[in-house]
């Protein structure tokens, strides 16, 4: 079975996640300038979350492009990571409202850990469909970042009720991890095709 | 004609049913944990539905594999089907908003019985239009579980009025017969590229 | 320059907004089958729409398969089309809202009338595109269709306030029109490839 | 890495905000024509960011059809560029509920200006993985079009708190510019194939 319908869908999906979350940010009643710095709090958040779709549609882009065929778990471990994905505007939304408040921001690690696992879940799928020779397990290596990752989410929940700030710090820290660009894939697969 | 394009409609119009269905869950006013479990009910209505579109996508994804051409009553079954899926959100809303009541309930089973037999239908067009040897006719053999599935819709919508709780168990059931992996059709292509 | 592009977004669009609109349809507050009475004619009215913006998917795929490339002007006269499509879901429910009154069914015929004319007009220019040998010209032929329906929307929209629901029989009538099977394009496609 | 999902997801960003930007245009309360009315400064609004987006869309489609590979940071430039054109609804959602006012006609022109910049990052990130026989170098050339543009925006800017009706009469000034066909990169590729 083809994976061209695998990535159109997430394509579609994300799409309309990254694209919606930013139109949900409501235009301020009052035509002066000072209106708009009550936006800016959840301009802010919803920076963070469009760079974190960002990060995951281009890592998950980078990961089927590994892999030729879409078996039924594959499917369904994807539609698990959808899943997760598309409660990141509503995260988002809930910690805008309130100024960061320790619970939203909680419940924001709470969605990225969720997504996090999903991703691990996804790529393990992979793995396991592609069999000894898997491109994306030479590829992902040691993938210390996608191990890290979960981690400090996991410590940043419980955190955010002591403070929300070095929560965020962490949230903050661990996009810029994933913005560094991983040229692991893409080297495994340059060094494949010589 | 090719299905190419019937393919991306498709998914363009499922992934903006599951998308938005989880964004219009609203955000609750208040910034502790309490508030959210009030969202706790309707977040549960939307994993089902989310889960039923995920397996109208699958099966959708898998049925489409198995013909090259789109036909003129292809494209309209294939319109009446996404008609059908694009009232779930709706459905899965006013269940979600009024607690699980029955008539709501019952709505919610319509829903899912007008697209199962939409589902029906573009099967069948499909098939005609494979003529003798259809891939498909071959793959979905004897269909109990497209077969069963409306069936326990048209028991479940009368009942809701009875027992909204056994309803929602039929509708929980069928959803779980679906996610066990269907691995007919694939069994189908595999033999026939041997 | 190949046509895949203008083809995704067209799909794109008007995924979006038959979505949408279906979508925008408000559940209505109280759990009783009485609330969901004052719903129909929001849901006829929407029926309608649904159905136009189907039978526009099904001719524009039939149309861009008749060409290879996309010229600049395509991509201009395929945005026009778009533009008036996306009024719909406005002059929809516009219409609704105010249960078929005079002024919202005329506006909802001068947004037919308009993406109507949008169709002639990016028709014309992929047959200018095509050359002498156009098969789009071959294909479309006579076009009683395409031209019968911008007149008769032309008289329902004064006719409106006359009678608003002759107009809306219009309406249904042209879209019935078109839900025909048209083999014209497919016909000629088919002769071609012999 | 092919180029195929970077323009699957931006056709879908873009398809998304064109779309649901006119969606937003609510429906007036009255059934009246004159009701009718009060919309239409937010309609012109509207159509002015509907063919801004059209034409970013069409830029971006002859941009990408010059390169055949996309590169990560290709990817990175690509959604920073979607990320300030999503902003362009909430822009126009302000300028057209304040009537045009001063400070929404700047913010639009600010939006403009840094989706103008985006565009011209990714332009350079795309020019420099092509190396030097760059065909997007070749195609845009002196591209004065794409120098002026961002000039006249931060002009238009300052220009809206002395008269927002000069800085509109800018917008719609480069939007024209772009309007007229742009023939410089289809010329540059039909040479190169011949």
């Amino acid at each position: 079975m083809g994976k061209d319908r695998v990535e159109a869908f997430s394509d579609g999906v994300i799409a309309i996640l990254i694209t919606i979350m930013v139109l949900e940010m409501k235009v301020p009643h009052g035509e002066t300038l000072d209106t708009l710095v009550a936006v800016v709090p959840v301009f802010l958040s919803y920076v963070l979350s469009f760079v974190y779709l960002g990060i995951y549609w281009n890592n998950h882009h980078h990961m089927l492009h590994t892999c030729r065929h879409a078996t039924g778990p594959m499917l369904w471990a994807n539609l698990h990571l959808l899943f997760w994905l598309s409660l990141i505007p509503f995260a988002t939304g809930w910690m805008g409202e309130n100024h960061f408040a320790p619970a939203p921001a909680a419940l924001y690690g709470v969605v990225l850990l969720m997504a996090a696992i999903a991703y691990m879940i996804l790529q393990q799928v992979i793995i396991a469909s592609q069999g000894r020779d898997s491109l994306l397990k030479k590829a992902v290596g040691g993938d210390w970042k996608g191990r890290l990752s979960p981690v400090l989410y996991a410590v940043a929940i419980p955190l955010a009720f002591r403070s929300q700030w070095l929560s965020l710090g962490l949230y903050v820290f661990v996009a810029l991890l994933w913005l560094i660009p991983d040229r692991r894939i893409e080297n495994v697969l340059r060094s494949t095709e010589r």
